[in-house]
Formats: structure tokens, sequence, C-alpha cells
């Protein structure tokens, strides 16, 4: 490996440089006006891909292209799968950066620019240590596949109908995702488990026009007020859910993961200075990072009925709604779920208004075991190039492409992130720590030579 | 008495002529295009009362003019204000209309036509009984003063000002208006008392923005579910209001209202047809009459927070509200309930969000004792004109003029209603039966008689 790591090492000015490349163009992928940037950058990555010994295609769909690349001369090994993204979000407001969006700018060790964290510095690391191995082997210890697509932060679904329809092409045993933060800086992280989610709305109707609040006000009872009531049920006083069976199939925190989550250095007051709330609140029993990472929710996301205008009106709506979403952890299943959340709710429906229940959509969580060979292969490749003790941790939301290669190509990922809590992502002044990126690149070598084994 | 009754039955014809004319003027008061026929529509009234006796004027205001008239060949005797409007709601949507608005057309002993109920041809009522004293008597029994404006359907507040600026003008011992509705066709009615109001909102804020609700999910108090519970705790299952001291001031309906109440003609099932709601719902141990007219009640107008438009958006909304209005009944002050609103709502705000508390407005509730002598003879002209017998009834809502004259002059007012419950106000098809027309006539001459003695 010394090779390898010798040549990351002597590389390492020109692989920024490179870098700086693929942050000049203006991948913006919500903006029709940037198409051609998106094509130029497709077909600049395919490029660069042949350069160091990849096969590489620009795939069409739809709407922006997918760059494929591959390295199969390994047979009998494993092959590893890396996605990644080259599209960014759009850089507005502009007037709050404070160097150009698009002028790669380095200050105090890191690169301002969009899309440095999110996601081309991080994809490009895997690009990177392909490269070292290549030129000083001839050869990779496994096979690999690159998937970067160009509308990750576009709603589209051209990638997913790309995964449905190529399910040989793109088959492996590990998919290694690199689109996320680490726990903190100096903590090289590794996301094993994220929630799924079930989206629901209830509409209640009462009477069936909007009522003269003094003319009825007194023997109907207010779709409103309805609404508040059952809400009010979802939860008992230690914030714990109410729909039964709700927690029939959660699996519980092992010892370990309890032991490695409390170790975390979790900052409470900068948290709570972060997000302003007077005060904390979850289902008791639980640390905060277990509630987020491994506790199903049941939260109204929106609420809606009668006037909700500036100033009053004197009405009793008719209807009355909320869009309620619960987060699942493994191994709770969404179409289960949502049969005991369709049978809470009518449940405690009042006979005095109808409900209407539906569905916005829904993803399982995911989880690899933190015993799994690839999972501990990562966490040493992560030590040796960051020099410090790995930790493990989940995340609360749900990430659609996990989902999607679980589903079609039955593998689970390992999200791998290099970036930190900081990056700001999607907003003014996105960075990416350039430390980080070196150390992403000698990670990625140490993790090829760690799968082959 | 007999001349005068002669004199009404002789002109019923020309007074439903004249009625018509008043019918076909479009005083459309929020339609700017027709100021000069409100102007023209005023003039006429103010003519016309001079021709029957009266000293009239055309007041102007900011708006629309008010017509006052009066006659006060009386000194000793008690006056009594008759108000009124001349202005009618717009007719739109024309296509719904079987006849046209202002081409007054009758069928089946109902004339057809826009502010034939509301309010011409109630108001014209006691005009014509007036008119029909002083031609055959050459006086009447009482002073009486006529104030009829010209923006009840406006949203303007020059009447409220004209009456604040004009208490000695308007000085009087009773108030009669003829606005509203009778219980039901064949039920001579008094409406003696009506509910305020006191309208508020409150609006909860937990973090500081709106929150990924995967990132944030199960760790903090979704400001949304909080509004639920806090809703959920403002009645008991009995529909009994929770809110502390709510029910101290409420003056118990006496057995006599009760047992009138109940004899009431009231149809539930057609009642419930008409609002469609599944299944009725109150305060225990009330009627539904008695839940809409005597008791205070806590509804949620308006409930908005987090992501109210189609489909789905996972956040935990940083802000949510309501807005609720209690309707009030006799004894209630408005001024204390907000009081005990606001002290209960801090109360069951949680301290894992911030509450923020507005008033929109307040109006009290009025009631004339049904021993009142006024009441007392009001209810016997009825039923000397109506030949049946009269009911009371109040309203829930709140009529906003009742509350100044109230304040104002400190006279409470007698709503003697001539229209029915279908006559379709605000409506097409208005229509006012001429049968209650000419009945009224008789019972404002039978009332100047009694208030006389």
């Amino acid at each position: 490996m010394s090779t390898v790591v010798d040549y990351i090492n002597e590389n390492r000015q020109r692989y920024v440089d490179e870098l700086f490349e693929l942050l000049r163009m203006p991948t913006v992928s919500a903006d029709s006006t940037k198409k051609d940037d998106l094509v130029k950058c497709a077909e600049h990555l395919a490029a660069h891909f042949k350069s160091i010994g990849l096969e590489a295609s620009v795939e069409k769909t739809p709407g922006h292209p997918i760059v494929y690349g591959q390295w199969l001369g390994k047979p009998g090994a494993p092959t590893v799968l890396f996605y990644g993204h080259y599209d960014v979000q759009p850089p507005e407001p502009l007037e709050m950066w404070r160097t150009p969006p698009f002028e790669p700018t380095i200050i105090d060790g890191a690169v301002y620019a969009r899309g440095s964290s999110d996601d081309k510095g991080q994809f490009y690391t895997h690009v990177k240590a392909v490269e070292a191995c290549l030129k000083t082997r001839g050869e990779l210890p496994v096979n690999v596949k690159f998937l970067i697509e160009g509308e990750e932060e576009a709603a589209a679904d051209n990638l997913d109908n790309y995964i449905k329809t190529h399910h040989d092409k793109l088959a492996c045993d590990h998919i290694i995702i690199s689109d996320t933060a680490q726990f903190d800086e100096g903590c090289p992280s590794i996301c094993y488990g994220l929630r799924g989610i079930l989206y629901m709305e209830i509409v209640l109707t009462g009477p069936t026009r909007d009522l003269h609040s003094g003319e009825f006000g007194g023997c109907v009872d207010n779709p409103a007020n309805v609404l508040g009531r059952m809400i009010s049920k979802l939860h008992d006083t230690d914030g714990r859910i109410l729909i039964d069976g709700m927690y029939d199939d959660v699996l519980a925190l092992t010892a370990e993961e309890r032991k490695e989550f409390a170790a975390l250095p979790f900052d409470q007051k900068k948290y709570q200075d972060e997000i302003g709330v007077p005060e904390f609140f979850g289902e008791k029993g639980f640390t905060q990072l277990e509630r987020v990472w491994a506790r199903p929710t049941c939260d109204v996301n929106g609420i809606y009925g009668g006037y909700m205008g500036e100033g009053a009106k004197t009405v009793i709506p008719s209807k009355a709604g909320a869009k309620i979403s619960m987060r699942l952890v493994p191994n709770q299943d969404p179409d289960k779920i949502e049969e005991l959340f369709r049978a809470y709710i009518k449940k405690i429906t009042p006979p005095t208004v109808n409900v209407e229940i539906i569905n916005h959509g829904k993803a399982r969580p995911v989880v690899v075991p933190t015993d799994s060979p690839a999972l501990v292969k990562a966490r040493r490749a992560l030590e040796k190039a960051f020099e410090a003790k790995s930790v493990i941790m989940r995340g609360g939301g749900s990430i659609p492409v996990v989902e999607t290669f679980k589903q079609e190509l039955k593998v689970p990922a390992l999200l791998l992130g290099f970036g930190l809590p900081d990056d700001a992502l999607h907003s003014p002044n996105e960075k990416f720590s350039l430390d980080n990126f070196h150390r992403g690149i000698l990670t990625s070598a140490y993790l090829l030579e760690e799968l082959a084994g």
C-alpha cells in the first residue's frame, strides 16, 4: 500500500487542482439555462474516467445524463459500487456569499464553492483513490463501478428508472456513498442506519359547508377542535406513540450501540442554541441521539382548517386536516404501520365527523449490522486514514437512493461521509475541508484493499 | 284602533305598490357604481317621511347617507326608535335568479326581489303603520324616530360614528329592529337575546425555523402537536369548556325560558340535513337551541402551521397557531373572559414552546328580560296581528348595531323580525311574505298603541 499512499501524497496539489476544475462548472440541475454545463461536466468526468484507466460512458436520461464508469479486471473478487452526484444546488442568494460560488477559494484549509461538500469533493475522493491504485499497480484489488448522477438536487426519478432497468450492469457486493457529514471534526464516521418514513394526511369533515359560529356554535362538533383532540391522542405524556402496535417490530438498540452513541461528542447546549427551542422534549428513557436515530416518531408536518388569513372570521370550518408523518426504524414495515395508523385514526375519530386518510409516500428504514464485515473494514480504513478512532452513527432521515439500491440491487449502502456538520450544504458559503478531501482519498484506497481481503 | 286597522286593510295594495317602488331601486352599497341610486333612495325615503307627516332629513356621512325621520308630538310619552337599512346585498350570481332581482315579482304570496326581506320590506312595515295612525288620527300614541342607514351590508363604521355623536337626537325609551326572521312560519317571534363574542388567536413557536423532520424528529416538541394537545384541553368529554372560571357569570336560563324554547317547533332532522353533520355534539344537559342561544362556546375558527400545500413536505413547523373564538352569554364580560382565557392558555402551554396570545375583537352579550314591559307588549301586538301564539327566541350570533345602541344610548333593542327562515337573504331569489308584510304593519300599529299605555 505504501506506493499507493505515496502517490496520493505526492499528487495532493494536482488532485486539488482537478477538483477545482470540477467546482468551476456551474452544474445547477434545477436551472434549465445550465443544461449544457451539466452535459459538459458529465463528458468531462467520463473522459477523466477513461484517462485513469476505467471504461466509461455518458448515459442519456430524459433529464441530465448519468456518468457511468467501471473497472472489472478482477474476476472472482468483490465488486464495489460508488454512488455520487455531480449536480449542485442553486447558489442563490448570491449576495450572501463571501467568495464567488463557482470560483473555488481556499480559506483556513477549506475550499469554498457550491458543490464542494455536496457532492463533488466527496465522490471525487474515490475517483482519485482508484487512479492512485491503477497508476501505481496497474490494477485494483477489487472490481469497481461508478454511478455519478446529475439530478440528485432536482426532483426527478430518472436515476430510479435507470437503476430499475440496469440490474445486471450495476450488480455489486458493496455500495459506498460519500454524500453525508462526519459526526464532528476529528470523528471519522460511518452512518450505518437511516430511518424510514410513512407520510399520511387525515382530513376531517363535519358540516358540509363552513358554518356561522354564532348561529351554530355549541351544537356541532367543530372539525378543528376534533382534530386537536385526535392529535393529542397520538402520544402519551411520556412522548410515547399511542398507535396500537407501533413498537411491535422496533429493533432495540444493542448495549454496544447505546455505548457508542453515548461516547459521541454531542453538545446539547450548542444543538439547542442552533434550533432555538426553549426546552427539548422526546420519548422518556432515551437520549437525544437515540430518539433521532433509533426511535420512531409521529409528527404533524402541517395543519390547516377554517380561516387562516389575517384577523378574524367567525366560521366553524367544514374541514380540518393534518399531514402526519412517522419516521420508522428497523424493523418497522411501512405497509404494516400504515395499516396500524389507519386503524388507530378510525378508532379515535368521533362519530361527529367523517375522516379521509391519505398516503403521501413511504420508505423503509435501513440498517447495516454494526458487526458486518464491510462495516468493520470501513472503520479500519477510516482509522488508518484519519489517524483517529472511528465512530458509528445513524441518520434520522431517509436517503431515497439508499432505499432504491436496497430494493433493486439488494445491497445495503455504507454512508462514508467526509463532510463536516458546518459545511453549509444548500446554503451560501458551502465549504469542504481539504484535509478531509485528502484523508478521504486515503480512506478509499485503504478500503479497496480491505474489501479485497 | 279599528280605524287604523281599517286604513291598513284598505290600503294594503297601495302599500305593496309603494314597497315595490323601493325594491326597484338597486341600492347595492358595496357597488361604487350604484352610489347615485343610494342617494336617490335616501331622498325618496325622506320625501316619503315628510309626505306622511314626519320631520325628515338626509344625513350625510363619509359613505352612503342616513335617512332620519321623527314625530315628537307627544311630550311626556315614550319615544320609540326604529332602526332599519335601505341598502341591499349585491344580487350576484344573476343567472341563479328566477326573476330579475330589481323587478319585484309575486309568486305564491311572496315578493321576490333583492332587499325584500333584508331589509326594505321589514323596516317599511313601521313606516306604513305610522302613516296609518297619522292619517286616521292626526297623531301617534308615542313619539317615534326612524334611523334608516345605507351601509349595513358594507363594512363601514359611519353609522357607529353617527350614533356616537348624536346621543341627544337619538335618545329614546325603546328600540325596535325588524331585520331578522321569525322562528318559523306561523310563529310570530321576538328575539330577546344575542350572544357576545371574544375572538382570540394563539401562536406557538418552538424552533426558530422549520426543522427537517428526519434530522430532528423525536427530540423536539412539535408546535403543531403541542397545539393539538392544547386544543384538546379546551373542553372535557361532555363538551364543557375547561377554561377556569368560564361559567362563573353565566346567567342560567329560567324554567320559563327553557319551557318556551322546548315548545318551539324545532325540526332536528331538517336542521341536521341542512348542515350535513354525521351527528350532533354539544354540552351535555342542554338542548340544541339552549346550546346555541344561551351557552358559551369555544370554537377553533382557523388552524394553521407547517406545510399546508399539496402533497408532502417533511418539516417540523417552527410555528403553529389557532384562531379561537368564544361566544359569550349574559352575564359574561368579554374583558374578564379574555383574562381567564389568557391565564388558561398560559397554564396549558408546555415549557417546550413559546406562546403569543392576540385579541381580534369582542362584543358583549345582550338580553332583554322576558318579563320586561316592552317585551310583553310586543308579544301582545304580535299575537293580535298574526292571530297566533307568539314565541320568544334568541340568536346565537352578535348584531353589531344592537351592541352600539346598548353602549351609546343605553337602550336594549327588541328584534321583531318579520322574515322567514327560508327568505334566502344574501342569496339569489330573496323573497318576503306579503302576508307577513301586512301583519307586520298591523303589529307595528298595535305596538305603538301598547307602548303608549
